[in-house]
């Protein structure tokens, strides 16, 4: 089997102010086409160091992918580094030279003396073109055929020269059809461990595909993997499984792969005509916010109160004061007050309301931090759903309610007809 | 200088669909104390692989600090790979087994094999405990003093780990008494061309301390570092540069080190005795998100509205329906009206409103995707501001657009009096 190691080159990356997402953008390229990463190593700008890293790890496997360096300053210790490992020169590379004076050109820019040098390559390599960036990427070999891809670490102009050059190079050099081929399953509103129990049994028998369970932030996402030798049978191994699957989890799976659950509800209520309206309290923005930064939201959302004062639940909700006075802002009476409010207000077939402690201060005995209580109106229904978030911070708790809500939203979305309202 | 380089152990790692945060956190210690990370690396759940990485590594550096691997179902790998590196035995740690056996009691559970593991340890070990998690981290030595740290993978477990026990034997081991001591000055409002040309000269002249200008998501922070062998001569480089910097720059500086834009203003408001509210149009919540998840929120924000159709600008603002037919509801005027509708709505002492286009959808050749209104209004003043930010996705316009917000925010708080209102 084919493998390779990942080098990112750069001392900020070693300064701990910055993560290295460009390694893990590459991981999970590789892993998509079926080659297998052994490691990964970040070094600094250290022309030394760089060699030493790069030499060794062409010990272990067939090649390396570098990233950073590339840039107009520096460019000559990554490219030196590289030449040493793989025992190559550097040269002139004419027609590099070329492109980069026709584009300089274009935007009347003189060729600098750093310029130039971004053209010279090591001899007998493969230019990798950047469409995005002035500094071309390059394979180079060393004499046994193992070899060093080097690519910038913009991560703009990185991700372009991957996908469009070196992952289809990567795939013909080593015969590459196969790989992982995925398919995720997301639901909602069913926690872990009863996934989990209702998907046992597929865990342990099957081999490939391969099931893995995810919770993440409240949802929990069920990945579908099989690795296979050709891509073009992935379908035939993961259509049967989703089926069983799809028949165990039911309506709690809301969508596939890249839907989200903001997303899945704008479509659907626009596909109901029905609009939407707020209320929040402690989520503070955030509920109408994971709508409004949803594609497609201005086709249903009309508006949201926010009445973080409880006056303001009063002035501009309509929640009674007596109501308020007897039972407090945080309360189912006051959660259902507040949607019947927005429904009323903002004259939407459907809204939510959102009052809680979010803490850090604000809890007591009967009403600890973590309550929240999220509300429900339409034309003909009316509910409240009532939550003790135990764990996490304030930020958490919000995050929670948000999700809830959401879910709650959700659910009423798949039981109202499509004419009402 | 001693020197030590980062391994991670894991081959979730290297599947690209985690970020490495444990390596940059411990990047970020390591500089703060001043011991020179020469690299890091990222390995798979492979004994030899592990091995061969560690022992190479042991060559070129002082210490190798490791995370990950340590939990009671892949122990066995990651300490019998530092022991073959080390060249030391694996043994029963008796005074790690008794806490773990008087803490397992404690909880009612019993001890099992895979405990019993977590408390063999390499021979001659430094045992560094885990208050947050079963598996304790240690120091393990080579024959010539050169060593291996390993700490578990579980963030919260690792850092608890690092800050209070592998630091400080860091420190006294390799004698550091000195690092780097950083303080950032954060600017809200000024281009990041102008700061430079307001502090060039000292950027050019500075080697100790050094000043670094970092813009990010449209604030700007400088920074003053300084080497220093012992960190309580830190302040006497640090004061004098900061000084000037201040200086230069005035009233733009916001604030330091910890301190964010929003959380000043709330402090600000909370110290002046006044309120605030908000009428977000394109922003969809996420100005008033902002406020609400600072510290302190309550005090001072009464409300907002979000009103993202038209009628509801109409309806719950105020905003008449013959403005926004002659001037659009992305215009000047409704800006304005929009803020004095919310003043007069929330009952608050500043309001800000933001209306504008956030696209994709919605341009027109005289108000392209970018264009946004920001309007203030207080009891005796109100002004407008208008804006085209041309670069950028949907989400990039209405970040850009809350931060123009907040900056106009901070800077009405400034010239207003504390007793109005």
């Amino acid at each position: 089997m084919p493998s390779v190691e990942i080098v990112t080159i750069g001392t900020e990356l070693l300064l701990g102010t910055k993560l290295d997402s460009n390694s893990v953008h590459i991981g999970a390229a590789l892993a998509e086409i079926g080659l297998d990463l052994y490691a990964k190593h970040s070094v600094g700008d250290n022309e030394d160091r760089l060699a030493s890293t790069l030499s060794s790890a062409l010990e272990r496997c067939d090649g390396i992918i570098t990233t950073g360096g590339l840039g107009p300053t520096v460019d000559d210790l990554t490219k030196e580094a590289i030449a040493r490992a793989l025992g190559v020169q550097l040269e002139l590379h004419e027609p590099s030279l070329a492109a980069l004076i026709s584009r300089l050109a274009h935007s009347n820019r003189p060729l600098t003396e750093n310029n130039r040098r971004q053209a010279v390559l090591p001899a007998g390599c493969v230019v990798l073109e950047n469409p995005n960036g002035t500094a071309p990427g390059f394979i180079a070999f060393r004499a046994d055929g193992r070899f060093v891809a080097a690519m910038p670490g913009v991560p703009r102009e990185m991700r372009a020269m991957l996908s469009d050059s070196l992952v289809p190079w990567l795939r013909d050099h080593f015969s590459l059809r196969g790989g992982i081929v995925s398919r995720t399953l997301h639901t909602a509103g069913i926690p872990e461990s009863e996934v989990d129990r209702r998907i046992e049994d597929l865990f342990r028998l099957q081999e490939n595909p391969k099931i893995a369970v995810l919770a993440h932030g409240g949802l929990v996402d069920i990945t579908l993997m099989a690795k296979v030798s050709d891509r073009s049978m992935a379908a035939q191994l993961l259509d049967p499984l989703e089926k069983i699957v799809r028949e165990r989890i039911g309506v709690g799976i809301f969508g596939s792969d890249t839907d989200t659950l903001e997303g899945v509800i704008v479509c659907e209520l626009a596909k109901r005509g029905l609009t939407l309206g707020f209320a929040e309290s402690c989520t503070g923005g955030l509920l109408t916010e994971a709508i409004v930064r949803t594609p497609g939201a201005s086709e249903v959302l009309r508006g949201s109160i926010i009445a973080y004062a409880n006056d303001i639940k009063e002035a501009q909700l309509g929640v009674p004061r007596e109501l308020l006075e007897a039972h407090g802002a945080v309360s189912a009476e006051c959660a259902i007050a507040m949607a019947r409010g927005a429904l009323d207000k903002l004259h939407v077939n459907i809204a939510i309301s959102v009052t809680g402690i979010a803490g850090p201060a604000g809890g007591t005995a009967e009403k600890p931090v973590g309550t929240v209580y999220i509300g429900i109106a339409s034309r003909d229904h009316e509910a409240v759903a009532h939550y003790r978030f135990f764990l996490g911070s304030r930020s958490d708790i919000r995050s929670r309610s948000v999700l809830a809500a959401l879910i709650i939203l959700q659910d009423e979305i798949l039981t109202m007809k499509p004419t009402e309202g």
